[in-house]
């Protein structure tokens, strides 16, 4: 776990590896990505007109007030019957009227800023920007070196250290795998002790019950020196309901720690069409919509005003396996009817970037994850969750496909900013210089631009075959497989001050001591 | 060449083969692709403002009056010189000005039906309507057997039959791959009997020269009976420009017979920006329309009312080593802003599919692949060339990706078709009677959909791992080199008639005589 080594240096060795590695890092465009969010100047791409996006309103509305939720936590309840919603306290039930959940959600800030530790890594949420999170929850992690493996602290280190590096990612991620060799109520302490040490971008950590939050909401006060800013959060994590229409004790206990200190939730039904809601995709989207609503409305009643983000996440189920599908023509709509729906209410929106059921990161991995990427983009999505790295239906991380997806979110924020249109580059002169049959690879014109007229590579080859085939004809996985190496040996933790690592690990060891062998969500 | 190998086998074997082949089918969904063309009710994605596209379009007109084209064809200088362009006919060049290229423009239809020899497969182009055809110009063939080879034409014939069968292409190809067992003075002769013969999709030869779509013409009147229908084209070829500003002989002599003959031409100039034409986007685009345009003009000029189709292939260079880039953000602008050029002058538009860069079917060639289709799917491109199958910038076409792009083609197929929005798709009752925590996998609503509710992939593997691992463990690629040869294997050329099919034959038979040797574009 240590991060440099350098201790069994010499100050003049150390002086000569950063050199050495800032000399790599001239290199590789890999370091020139652009740090700021993508900002996104096209309409959103819409597929529903307003009387249909009316009609899934409608129907949520109905579901809400006649069907109702589960809602298996007392607070949940005692904070919806307080504010009026009819409630079973034996079934656990609750009906929300729609005066009462529209009323609470329009409370919902459009647009908030998301703190970092290091205040140029704050992320807006919101309005024309997108924001790119890593994966999140899944179990494997694989490489092509050691295959496919439960993941370990060390694998999280190293997730850590890759989102760290890539300016296209601007979260430190939540549960980028899951650190097997961490007892189960250690986990969030040895994420948290990573996420702060190895980054100093907006930290999120799981919204699952009472405890984690708290230890998440104290590991915040630390990193921001012992009061959490009143202009914005600092910390979220993603809310799932159990679709349909229930929402557990768990997941309850978490939104409604974050929701009470003023912290982002991510509140995502978790539909896949025929299976946890109907098999007609208008039907999944006015239930996604209702589970949504419920869990807005909540965390508003909770605290109005708190920051939440309208997530989607449906999909359509492999009917006959009953499997989830990933990057399929029917998650695309939801993804972009999603968008609609949030804007309706004037909600932040979450989706996804790279779902796919792919096995390993070939050519199904690529273009399903397009099917992902491509409508989460285009609908115009301010917070899109596992933009690098999934596989396999999302159980695992690909260190491979981790990069391989940072590419394209490197070629999405160089296309989401357009072109000038004017005299200078409608470059008549030029033409007419060139003429017919010429070319400009030479000309004044294009000399001026050489540098950053074109989205660069760091990962496609665009060599001739021969070439290619000289180089060692390595593919895409290959490509990156190397690429990861040469970055984890690049690394470099961000600057952190020695006193508030000291209270970070004073607070880790005592809760450590508290938590072992602890029920977190008795 | 023969296609069944039938003759070897007893009229019982012939049966039982045909009855196992049935089987096979109704197992396969690939088989069960759609046939009718993909429309799409969504708005076209649109990048720049009108005042955006009227700024390219007024220096377009400027490049056309004051820079103009060479245009290395004296044919093709009467033509305009008739109609009033000034012509310079020494340095066969010619400056066209707006009034005389927009009236001509004016006179090309927005739509019109691409007649097949098969009335069902006939296509429209235009409108609401896309249409897909496959790679073409490509020199290498790949596949995983075999690997990388110049293409014979046994080759051809392999893609032909693969171009038949997959219901998403709607042509027979142009050029698939070159034929290098062929002489080149016959392969066009080759392509044409393999394109008639083996498929009954709209056809479509190479626009070269003069000779060429004259023999190509003439096959087309044998598979029409002797005349070429009245109300629409038969077949039709790509024009690309030589830029920048230049037409040479062997494009307009098949620019020129094409049109006069009232088929189909695509002009398409071929502008990589920073190379043959400006760096700069805006003015590459202003090149291309300008490009494109004077094409297009000289079409009517030829005959007032024959079908062109505006074609935009427009991407960046690798400015270090001046090869093409392929699948990169500079080339989505230009496929979308393409498309709003066409619609300006109310034209069909030609964009292209699958282009990358990479040397095989991995993950580089599905992500820039998807940077491809996704822009020209969306700018509503209404004839995407090169749609299955390129790879290594068009210098090789895999089989194993030709059936990648597929599946791809059908997802969007299904993505442009919607979803309905009403009661029964609300599903409002089927919501409330699974409710809370239950599930919608065998519920009346459910079981009524089951079938066709969603895409079924033949190709993507959405297994759980392990039992994707009991498979093989196969990789896309790897699945689609089993599935390419199921499809051979069980390929029926389409109903042809005897009388055709001798005629035919008698036709190239003597035009081998006649070309023996010959120079085609002399």
């Amino acid at each position: 776990m240590t991060e440099t080594g350098g201790a069994k240096l010499s100050r003049g060795e150390r002086a000569a590896r950063r050199a050495r590695q800032r000399r790599s890092r001239a290199r590789s465009p890999f370091f020139r990505l652009p740090q700021e969010q993508p900002r996104s100047l096209l309409p959103p791409l819409e597929f529903l007109d307003p009387e249909q996006v009316e009609a899934i309103h409608q129907a949520s509305m109905t579901i809400l007030e006649e069907v109702g939720l589960d809602f298996l936590d007392d607070e949940a309840l005692d904070i919806l019957a307080r504010a009026g919603a009819k409630v079973d306290r034996e079934a656990r039930h609750a009906w929300l009227d729609r005066g009462l959940v529209m009323e609470a959600v329009s409370q919902a800030p459009s647009a908030f800023t998301w703190h970092a530790r290091n205040p140029a890594r704050s992320l807006v949420i919101g309005g024309d920007a997108l924001a790119f999170a890593p994966n999140g929850g899944t179990v494997f992690v694989q490489d092509l070196d050691r295959g496919r493996r439960p993941g370990v602290l060390d694998d999280y280190a190293t997730l850590v250290k890759l989102t760290q590096m890539c300016n296209l990612l601007h979260t430190a991620g939540e549960q980028l795998v899951v650190p097997h060799d961490v007892p189960v109520p250690l986990r969030h302490l040895e994420r948290l002790r990573l996420a702060v040490t190895l980054s100093d971008k907006a930290l999120m950590e799981a919204a699952h019950g009472r405890v984690i939050p708290q230890d998440a909401l104290a590991v915040a006060r630390l990193v921001f020196g012992g009061e959490l800013p009143q202009d914005g959060p600092v910390i979220g994590g993603v809310i799932n309901v159990n679709s349909p229409l229930r929402y557990d004790s768990r997941m309850l206990g978490g939104l409604i720690s974050y929701a009470r200190a003023g912290q982002v939730t991510i509140i995502t039904p978790f539909i896949l069409a025929g299976v946890m809601g109907p098999v007609t995709m208008a039907g999944a989207l006015a239930q996604q919509n209702a589970e949504a609503l419920a869990g807005i409305a909540l965390a508003q009643l909770v605290r109005p005003g708190a920051p939440v983000i309208y997530g989607g996440f449906t999909t359509n189920a492999d009917l006959r396996s009953g499997a989830p599908a990933f990057g399929t023509p029917e998650g695309a709509w939801a993804a972009i009817v999603g968008g609609q729906m949030a804007r309706r209410y004037g909600l932040p929106y979450r989706g996804s970037g790279t779902l796919n059921s792919s096995k390993l990161p070939d050519a199904q991995a690529a273009y399903e994850t397009a099917w992902s990427i491509w409508p989460s983009v285009l609908a115009h999505t301010h917070f899109v969750l596992h933009a690098v790295g999934w596989l396999e239906a999302g159980l695992t991380v690909s260190l491979e496909k981790f990069l391989m997806d940072a590419e394209n979110l490197a070629m999405f924020h160089r296309f989401l900013q357009g072109f000038p249109v004017d005299q200078e580059s409608l470059a008549l002169a030029s033409i007419q210089a060139v003429g017919p049959g010429g070319h400009h690879l030479g000309t004044p014109h294009t000399q001026a631009r050489y540098a950053t007229a074109f989205y660069q590579p760091f990962l496609s080859d665009r060599q001739p075959f021969e070439s290619w085939q000289e180089a060692g004809g390595l593919d895409a996985p290959r490509r990156a497989n190397r690429l990861w190496k040469t970055l984890l040996a690049q690394y470099e933790p961000p600057p952190l001050d020695s006193g508030l690592e000291e209270a970070l690990e004073a607070f880790i060891a005592r809760r450590r001591q508290e938590l072992a062998g602890a029920d977190l969500y008795g």
